[in-house]
């Protein structure tokens, strides 16, 4: 593709018309940051011009030897795309203008066919959901992996005790069964809602053209068919409106798996504190001090909480970007791309390095010995006081009163929570079980 | 109940195991706005109290004679709360509470045996989920109204033809049934996901008390058939990570409706501008001005638009309150009532209002005879030339250079645009389809 | 005051032209909570008829005694006000429309004369300028008290050590001097931007009129004089761009002054956890639970620290209400009362729950002593090793390999922290000097 | 400096106590983009240690013949960075420890002694600040650009009327010269913001090390005036604090800044459309499409509003990240170089189109010749009615009659509008004296 590209250093945009260009300043300004995500997009441009050119022969607006011909050209990009051979034209206004010109290089009029009943805007609205389709895959894939490892890790240590709080103030007996098991369920739910995304993304937009639809005949049941959308998104103007909305969806559904990662990457931060002292990663896991040499700090942690805490900001940035424009394609819109590709990069950079640090996490026993921890076993002695007939509120008041007078003493041996999700009864396997449903759905 | 209420008037907090009072102004900023929203959990959290009591009594942790006395005397204040006679006491410190109380004025020993096995924590987790749950179903049914209008006024007006724009510059031709019915398409993806966060709400909490569980032997299946919830919550630690979390899929839900509401809101605003024209309403559905005596203004849909813009905000407002707390209960999650609940309100008056309003609308024949709009089938020229057997690309540069040298003309007597989803083939039936498979799903 | 009200009960629309009546639903919702706002806005809105009344005369739009009487009737409504008699009429548009109702109806044609040469948008405008102006005043007194507090504390504790923490892992020595005093600095920048955004909010807008101005003679600078603005608001066009401006500008300044707050809350609750016990309250400053009889939970500073969560979070609401619109009014505007003034009450309250709160708090003693604090004196002895002569990058490796090795050991007498701020020399003077001279400008 | 570097390649991290390397994954995630910013950075950071070493000679802790070594290097170092030569080693953890590298690497023993007295954390809050302060300079040399030609258009401009608008109905009679006018007076304000926020920012953390000061008795006044700061952040916990704070200020001001530019570009592109046509530009300056021959895209206006719509975003995003954090660097904090540095970037470039674009705008004539804004005058003819005697409210009733029957009839020969701001009197030099006055002080 290299050398394909050689030729066509002085592009014009195909927009253009006569030969006034337009300023160079605007050009660098509008194309932006473009050109450094339409690569992702590239895959995606050329199978949706393949459906595209395949439904018009079908329809007639080509003949199928002209359809031949484009798709033949079409293939062999997508073979240089495959094998990283293919870059964008840093003289292309977008990724889209680079194929249609390749196309017309290649095949003259043939070539000059290939944006009939289409435009950039129905281009650009089908490389976005077959590219976040793509990504929702992958996202799935580390999830499953970050799942697998809590849920080892809960069923590892589901007998390790840890004092529970409430208000950061020591509450009850908790342990690293729970503990793991809470964010092992939590991904439960975040695929939930990303499934639920994934389904609404996938619907084909191809064929509204600029937002109006055309006055060809074409199929897009057709095209839908072959890019494998589920359905199609049906009237034109809204499947223009699908640009923005579509990336707020998924930036929500992100924002939601981000929650929980940040909240995990808080509880490591807090428990890996001297205060804490629950767990510990092996030195290599963590940094040092310029100044202080005894220091072994969890930057990895603090910088997942960071990032995903900026990744929850995701759905209001695109609101902020999106909102109070009337229907129809704005400009604006472009900048979705450089808000949300790079967000999506960065939490499976998160998913990894947790994949990849969390299973060498130590975590303490005999935590719950400490003097400090001592009020923790209360309301297991209240119980102990209703088994023996009390009613709970009496019980409630006379434990209290034993704390306030500093006599209260429990003498635990062995903890007899019983109840489904409760310490001594995790649930794991059910847990796994709507796991394993819900990403097999979205991997299906 | 009024009657009853007056003997609690100096309730003690049921966790006061002696006589210090905590400080007033301690009590008052600590309860807050509580109380102006635990009204609506009123009768959530005594249905909560009836499937916990009969569980209590099929495990055996009380008596079946104890759990009629507590079921009669809940079905009580069940029926006083659905006759309106309900109130919270000013003194209580909540409605869980003031719940208590009266069971334990009613019944003595008996009464003190209802909080066995749970805490406030689990309680009010339960009230908010099924809350909310109830709140999804009168949306849905509102958003059910909102679509029927906007579905007949699509094909009522189907033939009446509006200017298409992108970046605002006039486009393509549009229609009304275009612009109706893509409003009509985004009901049923904002259904779509309120549908999945309906499903990830609806699990049971209950016997996850103050988010460690307990150490009797509760039956959450039990409460969890009682309740109707869909599953449970297993974990107890993640149990009590759905506070806030709940919230903040649902407001996420709420914040893609309100989007809908609040593009078709500015489009109403901007098409009643005088420099558009293309809509009007009767004279009572506007507003005047102090100064301007011809002024008749859309506040009605300015207003819709400032409300829902306000929802769209919803979910960061969320996030900042409940963000980087480790895992456990803090009492920063009270405000979540306080945010999204008078949201809700806010929300289903802005549905409402355009239930009430979209009837009246009144639609501009002939909008397309001006002159600006003159270049608006610049595209269907075009296409006749590729229907003769121009290329597309071709067919642009010559009509492009037609309408450069101010010498483009054309003369559309009618519009032959088939495809699905276009201006002469709205697919309705199709989104009316998928509407209602969504909405059924959501009451059933 | 409420004699006269009785007699306006169908009041008309000031902007009504004949006896066509607005829908009663679509009243409903346009008023909105608005009247609930204006009450605070009634003050300021006679304040800017009474000025505007005599600078109509000046110039001559209205006869002396026409402005003597005007004047005489506004000021027993501003008398009536200030004596809490005076409400808002529940059928009265706005407060704007029910003072020049109580001008007709006292005055007759004279009373007719008071909306020349102004609408209600600029008088909104004055009104809530002058609002605000007042509500920084008052939140300059409570952050001057509570700053008070904070720097005697860290006076009072100033040779009392904490442990220092970065990345939440043992640092180094700190106080709680420093850590009072740290909170003291903060309110220093805080005021120095709300003295700025007052500077900025203090212009006057009076004379815009729908945003457009007037043909009138009016001489703003008098009315600027008369209401003691610091200039005015030139261009009348800007002068309405200020309406959700000033808001944002001020919610901007609080949500700087609310992160202090929300940081120094979070600091108190991890500092109450048993985990770090650095500080305690007495028991009336706790609350305890339903289920635990131990607890004393921290819920002041957890609900100070959500409230100012949220309030961080005001001006990306305002942002999201008023953006994205051209410039002249729109109703959305109208959303910035129910918006921003609640939360300036909030963040009253929670300055003065702090203010009642935190003299009582108790400091622990000799928690450096404490084993798990060993090695916050590592760079105490790397700099005594480069005091003898050894270069600090040198010293640094020597210490840490000690460390390594669990053959640090240091015997710590007595700090010698000399420098600027540091915990020997807490510079709590120049301090105090920075606070009150901005203090000093805002009440000046 | 290329030369040099090459030496470096196996940079051992400054902290490093032996050989243990950690991961390189998690060196990788750690690092993240942060070399990409510390480029700029590494001025400033030469700078403070310039100033660093020549204070703690002067203090005693090095010898006069060490600085002066030292300060030599560090001036080879920062001639270098000004030729642009000198870039980050991709090996190098950041810019502060590869800076002490080379000076170890030249000068041995003397080298070690530079980190005496400091921290990374007290140098990069230094170096941001210094940053942070060389560009508010030069947004504001970019906004006084802008503010001229805003000027200047107004000026040239000032007797072309313009429809004004409320509620987005015509309204009354503009001018392009308030318009104009309009958005130079805003731009007075946000550089009054711009100023309090450098000044807030502008003060010493030098000395503050890793957030609890150091043993040496350094003299923080000196480095203050060396590095020529208004006055130090005293307090050294507070020093810390402002990192992430001094962030938030000026994503705050940028942000307020960023509104302007945003609301004037939607102006722009509503004026644009076909439907208003106010005003336009020459076609080097507008983009076409791939499908409508006939278009002439305002992208730049779109763009500059996308941007800077995104740019108001910045400062909820710097507080998602840096929220609930308590006291004491967090590795969180890293990220607000990557989330502040490409904003400040972006607004930079959105002035600069402005400026190179805003001068070729065309105005259009005779605007309100046009039949749908007839009404606009309704208020001029109640002025004139009471100018004759009337009062204001029957005057108004009178006209609305007229306009209601349809006998309204208004000959406008020239508008009055005499007084401060209105449409006859724009104030202009009052508006560029108030500009002038805050620019030299933030230039000075």
């Amino acid at each position: 593709m290299r050398t394909l590209r050689s030729k066509y250093k002085k592009m014009k945009k195909i927009w253009q018309k006569d030969n006034t260009t337009t300023n160079d300043l605007v050009t660098k300004f509008t194309v932006g940051k473009d050109l450094d995500f339409d690569d992702r997009l590239a895959k995606y441009d050329v199978l949706g011009s393949i459906a595209h050119a395949k439904m018009l022969a079908e329809v007639g607006l080509i003949r199928l030897d002209e359809e031949q011909d484009i798709v033949a050209v079409l293939e062999e990009v997508l073979s240089e795309i495959e094998k990283g051979n293919f870059e964008i034209d840093k003289t292309a206004e977008d990724i889209h203008s680079q194929i249609e010109t390749i196309l017309i290089e290649k095949l003259g009029e043939t070539g000059k066919k290939i944006h009939t009943a289409r435009s950039r805007n129905d281009q650009v609205l089908t490389d976005i959901k077959l590219y976040l389709i793509d990504e929702i895959r992958e996202i799935t894939e580390l999830t499953d992996s970050f799942f697998q490892i809590l849920k080892d890790k809960a069923n590892l240590h589901k007998d390790v005790l840890l004092p529970g709080y409430t208000h950061l103030q020591v509450a009850m007996p908790s342990s690293f069964g729970l503990w793991f098991g809470a964010y092992a369920e939590s991904l439960v739910e975040d695929l939930e809602l990303l499934f639920a995304t994934k389904n609404i993304i996938n619907k084909n937009p191809l064929g509204s053209a600029a937002g109006y639809g055309s006055s060809f005949p074409i199929d897009r049941e057709s095209t839908t068919y072959k890019l494998d959308f589920r359905t199609l998104n049906y009237n034109v103007v809204y499947a223009q409106m699908t640009r923005g909305k579509s990336e707020k969806l998924l930036a929500n559904s992100l924002s939601v798996l981000a929650g929980t990662l940040s909240k995990f990457s808080y509880d490591v931060c807090l428990y890996l504190s001297q205060n804490f002292d629950f767990i510990s990663f092996p030195k290599e896991f963590t940094t040092g001090s310029s100044i202080m040499p005894h220091k072994k700090n969890p930057d990895i942690f603090e910088l997942v909480r960071a990032r995903c805490n900026r990744i929850q900001g995701l759905p209001n940035e695109l609101i902020l970007v999106t909102n109070n424009l009337p229907s129809g394609y704005h400009r604006d819109l472009q900048l979705t791309k450089e808000i949300l590709f790079p967000a999506i990069d960065s939490l499976k950079e998160c998913l990894e390095i947790l994949i990849y640090t969390l299973p060498n996490i130590e975590v303490k026993d005999n935590i719950l010995d400490d003097e400090k921890y001592k009020y923790i076993f209360s309301v297991e002695k209240i119980n102990e006081e209703v088994k023996n007939g009390k009613s709970f509120r009496d019980a409630y008041i006379q434990i209290g009163q034993e704390i306030e007078n500093d006599v209260f003493e429990y003498d635990y041996k062995e903890l007899n929570h019983s109840h489904q999700g409760s310490l001594g009864n995790l649930c794991l396997d059910e847990i796994e079980y709507q796991f394993n449903k819900v990403r097999d759905k979205l991997l299906g």
